[in-house]
């Protein structure tokens, strides 16, 4: 049986729930706390990040790009018209471009920021950094998911999905990381009318049920956070 | 005619320029200061991330994992045993989690930190961020180098290279990054006598060279920087 060590509120391992469900599989999940840095866990994945996937075999895949790697890799050819990481060089480009945009870029702009101030804080020991967020990092997080969400307006606006005709890789990266910021309510969705049908058409999927089911202790969502027509 | 734009210190950019030395090709080098921000390169690539390759048919491939992951797939067949992305599964997750290792964690922790402060600031216009460097990114970046140097000291230990049997990006990727920190005398090399064979052994390919004739201007680099036998 394949286990994803994963955390409901990493943008990371959003992703990972994302394209793991998207093809079918069910891992069981063990939840991870990405501040906790377990000693069991980090003998299998030293580098400590998330989401970490052990198949099958007891083969273990750590991080959101490795594990897209390794399910093109290992199912992509299956998938035919509808594989994540499609079939032409060109669009493989494309795919890898934007997945690395939302994957490093948002994250290091926008969603970790987010993620860590306003959620993992609340739940962190003091020692490891828990406590009060830091309001400057939230600011400059607020400041850029603007221009993000323009940027996926201006995709959206000459194509079907960010990277061309078919959802891909970027699209559920793009969807997972937009996903933990929507839910504190910080996607300023009136600022770009494309980009938000493009993610109400995405939020849809099945295979976002789980991720609009969950709840941080404490915390409610924002209003139309789990409403599909919002 | 193949186009690279890369800046000589920046280490995503001597990934790039050492794998394409493995790979015999030569590209048109094109200067891109990381902090320029020109127009003409953000149309190419929004993201203004450098390595941006440019190949022979006007396919544009932007930062140093997408590179890796099109170069394998337009030439690692033909590479056989010296592929640097190797066939086999378990070791392409191996690869692709080390090289994740140096090109985000470690650029993140350390060589990002180090080439900023210690070097682009030197260049950039005040209003731009230029200015003295922040001696609290720098002391940082210079705690964190240690265990990382460590961590290739314990694999080199177990192994003939990084990942494995061969040499692959993962260790392209890690003396890439490394070599701009030594440039700058930041690599406590007395800390670990393997790692530091390990990097002498990398350092003296002839794909290194142009790393090791480049200068800061202005600043000379440590003294064993260019020096096989250090």
């Amino acid at each position: 049986m394949a286990i994803l060590h994963s955390y409901p509120f990493c943008p990371q391992s959003r992703f990972a729930r994302l394209v793991l469900a998207e093809l079918g599989l069910e891992p069981d999940v063990v939840e991870e706390k990405p501040w906790d840095r377990r000693v069991p866990f980090l003998e299998i994945n030293p580098a400590g990040s998330l989401p970490l996937y052990i198949d099958d075999s007891g083969l273990a895949v750590a991080g959101p790009s490795c594990l897209a790697e390794y399910l093109d890799e290992t199912r992509g050819e299956d998938l035919r018209d509808r594989r994540f990481l499609p079939q032409e060089l060109g669009q493989r480009v494309e795919v890898r471009r934007l997945l690395d945009w939302f994957l490093v870029k948002f994250h290091g702009e926008v969603s970790d920021y987010l993620a860590t101030e306003k959620i993992y804080k609340r739940f962190m020991p003091g020692e490891l950094g828990g406590g009060p967020p830091d309001m400057g990092a939230i600011r400059a997080a607020q400041t850029n998911v603007r221009y993000h969400l323009k940027y996926i307006g201006f995709l959206i606006s000459k194509r079907n999905w960010l990277a061309g005709d078919q959802m891909t890789y970027a699209d559920l990266a793009a969807a997972a990381h937009l996903s933990v910021v929507d839910y504190l309510g910080d996607v300023p969705w009136n600022e770009d009318e494309t980009a938000k049908l493009w993610y109400a058409r995405i939020k849809s999927r099945p295979s976002f049920r789980a991720l609009l089911a969950d709840r941080v202790p404490g915390m409610a969502p924002a209003d139309h956070y789990d409403n599909l027509d919002f």
